[in-house]
């Protein structure tokens, strides 16, 4: 499946918290550099994420700020 | 200011297209990696986004989707 | 690749129309029932979307909203 | 009230999941097609939604991404 | 319709500035307190938005973040 | 730090409602006038959210719905 998404970010799941309905993962995408996403445990069942796995962080584009100093 | 989001991810403006009230920003986060963004037109102004200059990507958690292959 | 987002739903694109940098594709997924995306022109030339192909709506469970009459 | 948002898709509510603070609301908008939701506990009470009664399901047009395969 | 959107927020229009496919409307929510929106030229119409008119902002809770000084 | 995000309201928090791994925030932006967020308890914690204290509510444009009666 090929998708619109203009992100679509390689990573390492470093880790997965479930809470009552959703949940929070974190990708470690470079070295220190981590993102955190907030999905339903019903996903993470689903996607069968795993801590060491090999996973991608998909964003949006109309998703994304951009911030200064 | 000290924001919620959970995902800033600095890097370097390549490019700024702006379309009649929406552009597109692309920051490079790491050599070779390209976040796109779409923003008003008018929040380029006011950051005075220009390739070249320093900038992060902003994301809330719970716009970040996770995939595997 | 398999993707956290809940909601994949198929359909067939009915139009296509680019503006100066966003896009609005619109996908029947039954007779009758239209569902409109907002995405980057890129996408619409990455995905290489044309009237009449097979396409699938994809949407984050947290962007959906419920109502009641 | 009238909303800008352009997908109103009429379905009926099939499971309503409460956890902590957020529930997982799922709407059947044809046989077999079923749309996901996550909106807060707060919002499942005040709309008073019950397994088998009817609601719409209510997307921005910007959160509609499209995908092929 | 009643929405399950936590945030809808009464005031009157000030700009309405279409682009190519993307709008911009700006709502006064108290004086001096402007909300801008992104939404579709097409829901521009639908809804006869107009300067001057009255209008309400409608944001999903989970699109809410919060910052601190 | 200043972002592309075309919303920033001063407030007060009123109320902090923390899930499993996600809260509910509430902020008074006018006397009567409450904001709600999303956002993940770790954001709570690391932005030290009381209730009473100033706080601003951040919402990009593209997250903004407008409607009428």
């Amino acid at each position: 499946m090929k998708i619109s998404a203009r992100n679509i970010i390689k990573g390492t799941v470093v880790s997965v918290d479930k809470g009552a309905t959703t949940a929070h993962v974190k990708i470690e995408i470079t070295p220190g550099q981590v993102v955190t996403s907030s999905i339903t445990n019903e996903a993470v069942d689903s996607l069968k994420l795993v801590v060491g796995g090999p996973a991608y962080a998909v964003i949006k584009a109309s998703d994304v700020m951009i911030a200064v100093d």
